[in-house]
């Protein structure tokens, strides 16, 4: 198994550099977050990731979480690791000071994400799901209810969960089953099953507050007819203390191809008691709060993992000495050159990686657009950052993880037959890698979030936004003599997304399943144009850095070589996907279901 | 878990009516291979595969191959559903009548093959690789080693394995260190250790019969100094009866990804008997027959786990309802939809099926050449068959397995989260898949075999004679009225095509890096147009019985829906492809080797 590093200099590059973060930092009044405390920050996670966390990987794989009378134990060495990264702060890096956190901004803490995701996933959604859980309270919780839960959960003392999938309601959470009756004290009686509950059970904290979704009484049909309710495993007394155990367990844990150290619980709720976040049938969007911070995490996931193995595959590249350059022999002491020296391996891997930098810096900016709409003094630019967070979030979450697997793919097959051996590591990468493609909405439901909500929310008002945005960075660049090519060919994908987005909005609710049908393809044309834009400032960055006699001169030439083939073969694709959104679906609609 | 059927309508559909095969059986040789019997032969294979075999799939994931004391055990059931299909004839199919097989044409074999590789990837390995190894005796082996071996290995009583691979040479056999010496008997010692050797030992049948490549004590360096060499598990006496147990064990089985109960050996050999089969130092040219056969046989894999997946997710989508159609509800009297309403789901099925039908067409195509190969009485017709067959196995053996993953996958995420479970089975699917992209050479050497050798042969004489084929069925789909417009954007993608396989040829020798880097690309390119023009065959086949008042309306008028959804979604990727070959290696070979 190889070794995890994690890309300090490449994530400095990101938040100082390209999306100079300092510019913004007193505005957002994130006073503290200075590029020198960031860097510290990103070297001291880093090795936290590195030296502790990845190394439990593979024996989380092999051994997984197992449940025994309701308890679940996960393997050796997970919770110290747990207890360590609590300890450091790193659970609570973004949190505000009234909860103990050290209150950096979400653009920070995103990488910190991607760092200890790519180091483990398994071991970080412990985590992760706790951070979607403290959203949701801090959006719709009660001062009494934030200040019982936030300080412990913003630190993953206490850990928390989403409850919303069952057996028959996955996407159409309309048909859920799990009833609330009132308590006659201000508490709800919480009854039904969940399936598919992350982290539904384990002792890697004190406590597990979950989030379940339930119908009260009179609630009206459908999604109208959800709320939310905070249901903890142990009750907490009055003075912050547990109290007695819930009526609720882990009835069993599914199997699953991969992340097989993340407890998958099957919960039983049982008469447990549960307390009301939110409005009375206003838990579909209590949920999407916790839900599109969710999303953004998971597409954070896809890049981790591609990252992870553009890492694993290229240190054994290097290794592996096998035949010759087609240019003749390399390294003629040697029995054979090292596999880099052929443009199909190189192609493979500067795939995974294009992608992998490219996403980091769209991942960057969209967390930097959190931050502006959560603390940004001037509301028309809260309004407008929240526009194209919601934009991105689906975007970010299916594009990212379709690349995440793919580039855990592409990382096996550069091992060639080693890649299936379950010892190098890397198909356990892309086994863990499969889930974030279904999980928290599938990547089609992604898709259709984006066509059939996002772009023409207020009249597509967040489309035009981030539309203008890209129009400037393609301006800039085209202005550059040494980037005017990149520039053309990100211009032309520029130019058929606003082909496609224009066919989109002719077919409206005329011809709604024509959204249905091109949606993926939208999406994949929208993700491709948009990370080439932030290739291209990117390059323009690293252009300046060169041209003004920076001693990194690697480092940044490296960044204009990968915007070009970032540009050459995902950009590319452009042709191709207009011509599939514009092709509607009375093909794919033409067979009957009988026909399948 | 769900079912698997044989498709035997769509697999006659194939032989009979798109591909003809009656007008050439009576020229080949193949006089009893008539409709009527081929039908019966897909029905029987399809039972046996159907209601045995697949019935053991999920089982052998479960407990895999275990090995214990130098013996291999696989899961109950192998061996007798084996014994079954032994005792059918199945095994010997396609073998000549002197080695006491059915004499069916590879046509009918190729799509068999598809069967039991569909129902059970890791069971049906133990006999595919046995093919293999038949074909190199039949073709290189002396009369007295035909007599010994072919007879037995033909019915899989014996069955066969290929010894290519050793840790520090897999695509490079030319630095392969076993080495072979003589006995002074004319028999050979060989000595050394063998990695990746599926179904290397176990008890499915009486004797294994190894195929190893070794070297002489005189060899010349490189791949000029390889010989192939028969090395059984039990020396065979002159009457044909098993003699003493042969030096050679396994050492220990690989733990992989997937296809768990197919046992992948270290095999030690121990100066263990091994008799030259072909010319000393020839064994390189012995091992491409065994390995041409072979990769045919990988590229039907991917194919029949396409099909599975197909199966799987579209019964799944049949009963999962979940939300309503974008233009209403279609089921208004339950509580939601099934997904099949989704244009999204169904486009993610129709891809699998239209790679599935399409490819099942190309692969019968192949197969049939590889009968005019073999049986036709006029030579050019062998030759030019000889050559399609060559030219195509590569597209087939890396198109196919690219997009029997990719399928695997797609109908994975029909299933939502649901597909990550075990139990489903539709995971399995996508974990046996992903070795067939990277085993019998990876899908990057499958392309680099297609533009460095396969293209430019005789001067391009196979790529001309294909193209050629191909012109002609464009030109009578263009005369349709009612297939017009497919064949127009088929004939766009062969234009595409023409356009990069003249720039391949003018980069030749003089820019190796540009074949390099298109190689992926052309080859998919290759194959999207290949399929395209298939498809446009069965279209013009099933539009005729359509208008002749054919009984089996609904069946043939999916064909051409199935056609105009492959030029959509498949052929449509010819413009960013050929994009992509033009693109050249400069960007690719831009950064050292130390900036990966």
């Amino acid at each position: 198994m190889a070794d995890y590093k994690a890309p300090v200099r490449d994530m400095s590059f990101v938040v100082n550099e390209v999306l100079k973060f300092d510019a913004l930092r007193e505005t957002l009044g994130y006073e503290d977050a200075t590029a020198d405390t960031i860097d510290a920050v990103f070297e001291e996670a880093g090795k936290l990731a590195s030296e502790v966390v990845h190394p439990l990987n593979q024996i989380g794989d092999a051994e997984g979480a197992k449940l025994n009378d309701g308890v679940v134990t996960l393997p050796e060495g997970f919770k110290d690791a747990f207890d360590q990264y609590k300890e450091a702060g790193w659970a609570s890096l973004h949190a505000a000071d009234e909860f103990g956190g050290m209150g950096m901004p979400h653009l920070v803490a995103v990488l910190v994400d991607e760092m200890f995701s790519a180091a483990n996933h398994s071991w970080y959604m412990y985590a992760s799901l706790t951070h979607g859980a403290v959203s949701a309270i801090q959006t719709w919780g009660t001062d009494e209810q934030k200040a019982k839960y936030l300080p412990k959960m913003a630190t993953c003392e206490w850990t928390g969960t989403m409850n919303l999938t069952e057996p028959h309601a996955g996407t159409d959470l309309g048909m859920l089953k799990t009833r609330a009756e009132p308590n006659g004290d201000g508490s709800y009686a919480i009854t039904g099953t969940k399936i598919f509950i992350s982290c539904g059970e384990h002792e890697m904290s004190e406590n597990i507050v979950h989030l379940v979704l339930a119908k009260l009484p009179d609630a009206p049909e459908g999604t109208k007819g959800i709320s939310m309710f905070i249901v903890p495993k142990f009750l907490v007394n009055d003075d912050g203390s547990l109290g007695e155990r819930n009526s609720l367990k882990c009835g069993s844990l599914e199997h699953k191809m991969g992340i097989k150290a993340s407890a998958t619980c099957v919960m039983n709720y049982e008469g447990a008691t549960g307390y009301l976040i939110g409005a009375e049938h206003g838990g579909l969007k209590a949920m999407f709060t916790m839900m599109n911070a969710a999303r953004l995490g998971v597409g954070v996931e896809g890049l981790a993992k591609a990252a992870l193995a553009y890492q694993y595959a290229t240190s054994y590249a290097k290794e592996r000495i096998q035949g010759r350059a087609l240019t003749g022999p390399q390294d003629p002491d040697k029995p054979a050159d090292n596999i880099l020296v052929h443009p199909d391996v190189r192609k493979m891997l500067l795939t995974i990686r294009s992608f992998v930098e490219g996403g980091r810096l769209l991942a960057g900016y969209t967390a930097m657009m959190l931050d502006v709409r959560h603390k940004h003094p001037d509301e028309e630019s809260r309004t407008r950052a929240e526009d194209i967070v919601s934009l991105l979030t689906p975007v970010i979450k299916a594009f990212f993880t379709d690349e995440g697997f793919r580039g855990a793919n592409l990382g096996m097959q550069c091992y060639g037959g080693h890649g299936y051996i379950v010892e190098w590591g890397a198909e356990q990468i892309a086994r863990d890698a499969r889930i974030s493609m279904m999980y928290e909405g599938t990547n089609g439901v992604q898709a259709m979030d984006l066509v059939g909500r996002k772009l023409f929310w207020h009249g597509g008002r967040a489309v035009k936004a981030y539309f203008q945005e890209m129009s400037e960075t393609l301006a800039a660049a085209a202005g550059r003599d040494d980037l005017k090519d990149v520039a053309e060919q990100v211009q032309a994908a520029f130019g058929s997304l606003q082909t496609a987005t224009q066919y989109l909005a002719e077919q409206g609710r005329s011809a709604p399943n024509n959204l249905g049908s091109g949606a993926t393809d939208y999406l994949r044309l929208f993700a491709v144009t948009a990370v080439g834009t932030m290739w291209l400032k990117a390059a323009m960055t690293a252009k300046d850095a060169l041209d003004a006699g920076s001693a990194e001169q690697d480092f940044y030439a490296a960044k204009p070589v990968l915007a070009r083939f970032f540009a050459e073969q995902y950009v590319s694709e452009h042709s191709s996907l207009l011509a599939r959104v514009q092709t509607g679906a009375d093909t794919i609609m033409a067979l009957d279901a009988a026909a399948f």
